[in-house]
């Protein structure tokens, strides 16, 4: 593919990028100065902001927009609720070990590596061009460094089919590529040990006697679902409803890395919405968003080896079947306008659905919202359709009632042979037999009770067959028992909902929004390139600069003042009086994505105006005050763009020349 | 102490209040359906609401307002951090474990427990009216039941005196306690094992190796002390300046117990304030809130055995050193103004300082914000002066430089004896002893170094002493070293911040601001009790609910519309289209704390107009739906109350009968 560019065309330099992130305080290794850990990192001020607003704009876009149920649940989870949901048997990487230097392997990605090196070097024997695989932050392979040896074309062909279905293999068919294809570690020249699985829960114990195993929740989805019950009694017994829940889980990669792309702590936010698996998933404000365009890339593609997307409207994709229901396709929808509006680049979104053998061991249908990244396509957004799954294994480990009773507004009526005991003499009759010939009576089939209501009628007894009691059968007395052809009218229907579930991985999508709206400028003159960020104004981190053209003592307390109005308006600002030129201080804060800048100068100590300038422009307007804050008001509320206030007010091009040097 | 009652001067039923709030999933036992596991809860959706309400509150009055630098840092945490944080030693209660039935006992509080009761059976063999001591969730002994049995005065007095120091008691000591007065399990009848400390971190292994072992964080803090050379850059060197977190954090009690009060994973706010040691910590804003008067109760009046509080205005608490400096002072008062802020019950708030033994193994002072409710006083906010405890140690172990380098406007200059040493010379001049030598040279003092000069100057060589070389001896040729009276000019001043740590436990303010806004009305007529959460309108998980008068078809879009224009005001909204009757909808929301209502009739159909019902009055008041809504905002921004309102528009009658059937 061709390599990635900015908004503004610009190949993206992504090394310069993540130093300037650093730099500014977005994010951090955590505990560097401890020599760090692999996998966990600290947000700065502007990462902690910027991440704010995309959980701020994320609850407004959901949970309020649709009145979904919020609920903050528990992190630390005792064994059972996992050993339930499968988690404890099923979440897990394969591993392997160097028994030379102990090095561990993620048994996939170690295939994977060798087996790739080995293509690339016949690659290379046979003096082709050997292009450079674009990184894939999801595998975690090493890069193995290839020789140039020619394979034989039947070889190749093996590893290639091995390659294309590597995400199909268990452990015990990894450990035996590796013993077939003799893959040794590169760092030791010896085959690594039989794969065993990771599970990548971390494990603690809770209590002082050690003895409640628990585990930090690798997703917030299971405390939604255990509080199915009490959630849906506050919502009124009404059906269908979403929950949802932002949050802190955990997975303790084998090897993590590509930085916040993959890490052992992050943040989630994600919906729970539980919908009635009859009546094929409608969803009563579909018509909102049916014309809604997205990107697809369904599995049948995939399958067939091709990664052609095919743009089409949500509506036409879920008659058509690409998406199965209403449900499914309402939240790929809303998801794509949550994307557009925290500053996506919507020319590197789209939507992929799961192949049936990488989906999770809950989930029956799943696409996730990807974006494209100098790390390759992200998965950001996950949309699974979990079904019925959690709620019946819950609901069957517990016997809580994690269902649904529907009035039925037209009774079901059905005719059947019921059997009614006359228990206040059976016990008698029966002494300790009792519950068996009980049980055996009730075990009885419709057609089995259609011939016991005959024999009955006809003997005046009954005789059956009972494995459980000494003798091996008994007989019932007439007046022990009722056998009828009768008629039932359900007035409820009991139901376990499916659950759909739209789950969000903040930080992924953080640092893919952090991608899509950097660019540089100022190359042009021989300068070192500036970094911009140019975020949308309701996500930035800090919406306005404050700069006194100098430290002269009479800008201080309009500066002051200036601040407090914007906070009574809710706008976050943050006054830069230090001693660097102008444009050294609106370039730091164009690194940072502060998207408007005013300047106190003298003229604003005469008359009350002051200069606003913008980021991406770097244009200025000049206006007294209240209009200026206004301006800025309607721009953060996204009422007006930039391009609508400059040309109401007065251009200002004095400084210029300044905020050049 | 006379009961505690509510606003409304009712006696506080915190059996009743607690049932309402898990009945209206204010929060919940997590994992319920597993049996639930101590200490651990979920936040359902009004709960959430709240919390999160509580938490905008807060980053606007703490992190906006005063321009703190927010972070957001990892949960998980290496060992050595907190090895070297001192809370691998020190984070411990002492536990004794019952050798019968295996129970784990807190052992200070099992003390306490039996001799609490031994001392109460004295006081009823003596005939004496025995008080109820008001509950201290603080404390989670259990209810020893006690025997009226006479003790001899001595012992009495002993008892007392043991009471009086508990908290200074070692876990040794706690064993002799238990040795001496022979103190049993009254559920076994036998002694319990010596006391062994209990660490209260929960402790998991990060990585595949298992082999780095790591703890989830018990405070916010230490992330923002690891990242402060960082934080200090990005606040271009400017000091003082605070940093700010809000995140969950984990202790794993003995025994958790008073719900909300002591759980297990909670969340917390905290601020880390860095200010420079010397000049008394002064606070630049600190006359802003010099005349706000606070309820203290100081460590002197404690021991004295006193429990009276004393209201001064935080000027002349900190002029007559009641709280040390302007910085703690400042932040005591802020945090009052928070409190208030939020709803609490200014009645009920005072600030207690902490004795010196009672203080955490960081802190030099503490002032504890302390709330009443039926648990007797909680402490919510934890105000402490760490000194540079923290910074010193982190520095010490990584050798990074958590430290300020100040520049000093007038240079600090000194004289001294200077060594300078001919390097290249003295190497050659003493080969292997080289080093020795040197060392020796450099340890001399200003007066050693004064005679070495002379003795340099009057012999041309100079013999020094040498413990470490074979001959025990050195001698020093003149040219291999220079000894001067030198003027030594310093342009920057190097030190190490002290931080003042305001903690918030927003778990416990939750549930204390719950306390402080619940009353009942409605049982005069015979009614049963319906309770009201009478909170400001900020605060309110829900500020509207929208109750269509029936299910007449035409009210559902009038109602959505009403939803849609309250949302784009940034206020939240409900409709309940339920049947039940207007009176008891109204009553669901008065127990959600729902501050205003709006009802939707046929006169909306007809003109446009709805009627406003404020909770705490149940008056309404009529008006066309614009006016109302400006009406509302107004009082969800703090602009107006409900008595400006209710004389603004037109008082509204016709459905009060309704309301109350």
């Amino acid at each position: 593919m061709a390599s990635l560019t900015t908004k503004t065309g610009q190949t993206i330099d992504r090394q310069a990028m993540e130093s300037m992130l650093r730099r500014r305080m977005f994010y951090t290794p955590a505990f560097e100065i401890y020599g760090g850990v692999a996998g966990l990192f600290d947000y700065g001020p502007p990462g902690c902001g910027l991440q704010a607003n995309i959980i701020e704009t994320w609850r407004k876009h959901f949970v309020l927009e649709e009145d979904m149920l919020e609920v903050d649940c528990s992190v630390l989870t005792p064994h059972e609720v996992f050993k339930t949901s499968g988690h404890v048997d099923k979440f897990a990487d394969w591993m392997c070990k160097d028994p030379k230097n102990g090095e561990i392997l993620r048994a996939d990605h170690f295939v994977e590596s060798i087996l790739e090196a080995r293509l690339k070097g016949d690659k290379e024997a046979r003096g082709l061009k050997v292009e450079e695989k674009e990184e894939d932050p999801k595998k975690k392979k090493k890069k193995v460094k290839s020789e140039a040896v020619k394979l034989d074309d039947a070889v190749v062909k093996e590893y290639e089919e091995v390659l294309a279905q590597l995400d199909n293999y268990d452990g015990d068919q990894l450990g035996q590529l590796i013993k077939k294809f003799e893959l040794k570690n590169p760092a030791t020249g010896v085959e690594p040990s039989p794969p065993v699985p990771f599970n990548l829960m971390f494990q603690t114990a809770i209590g002082p006697s050690g003895q409640l195993a628990g585990y930090l929740r690798p997703e917030t989805a299971q405390g939604q679902f255990l509080n199915f019950a009490k959630l849906l009694e506050f919502n009124m017994q009404n059906m269908p409803f979403a929950s949802a829940s932002i949050g802190k889980s955990y997975r303790n990669e084998i090897s993590p890395r590509a930085g916040l792309l993959r890490v052992r702590e992050f943040l989630m936010a994600e919906i729970e919405h539980f919908v009635d698996p009859e009546g094929g998933k409608k969803h009563p404000r579909f018509d909102e968003v049916a014309n809604i365009e997205l990107t697809l890339l369904d599995k049948h593609t995939q399958l067939s080896g091709q990664t052609t997307v095919r743009k089409m409207t949500i509506g036409d994709a879920v008659s058509g079947k690409v998406v199965d229901n209403e449900t499914l396709g309402y939240f790929l929808a809303r998801i794509h306008l949550f994307l557009e509006k925290i500053g996506a680049d919507m020319s590197k979104v789209r939507f992929r659905q799961h192949m049936a053998n990488e989906m999770a061991h809950y989930a029956c249908d799943c696409w996730d919202a990807e974006l494209l990244t100098s790390y390759g396509w992200i998965e950001c957004v996950g949309c699974a359709d979990r079904s019925a799954y959690d709620l019946t294994v819950h609901k069957e480990k517990t016997g809580a009632p994690l269902v649904v009773r529907q009035k039925l507004e037209t009774p079901i009526v059905r005719h059947e042979w019921t059997i009614e005991i006359n228990k206040k003499q059976f016990g008698p009759a029966f002494k300790k037999d009792g519950k068996a010939v009980e049980a055996a009576v009730e075990a009885a089939t419709q057609e089995q009770r259609e011939a016991f209501a005959k024999e009955l009628q006809e003997k005046g007894s009954l005789t059956i067959d009972v494995p459980a009691v000494a003798a091996g059968k008994a007989t019932i007395a007439k007046d022990l028992i009722k056998i009828e052809y009768s008629t039932i009218t359900e007035h409820v229907r009991e139901y376990t909902p499916n659950v759909i579930e739209p789950s969000f991985g903040i930080g992924r999508i953080l640092y893919s929004v952090l991608e899509h709206n950097f660019w540089t400028r100022g190359t042009e003159g021989g300068d070192e390139a500036r970094g911009v960020l140019s975020f949308p104004p309701a996500l930035a981190p800090t919406k306005v600069l404050i700069v006194p053209l100098s430290s002269n003592k009479e800008f201080t307390p309009i500066a002051r003042k200036l601040g407090q109005k914007l906070r009574a308006l809710g706008i976050s600002s943050r006054v830069d009086d230090s001693s660097a030129t102008i444009g050294k201080r609106y370039s730091r804060n164009d690194e940072l994505g502060t998207p408007f800048g005013i300047t106190i100068d003298f003229q604003t100590v005469k008359d009350g105006s002051v200069t606003l300038r913008e980021r991406d422009t770097t244009k200025q307007v000049r206006a007294d005050e209240a209009r200026i804050l206004e301006a800025i008001r309607e721009m953060v509320g996204g009422a007006k763009t930039w391009s609508d206030v400059s040309t109401e007010l007065p251009i200002f091009e004095a400084q210029e020349v300044e905020m050049r040097s």
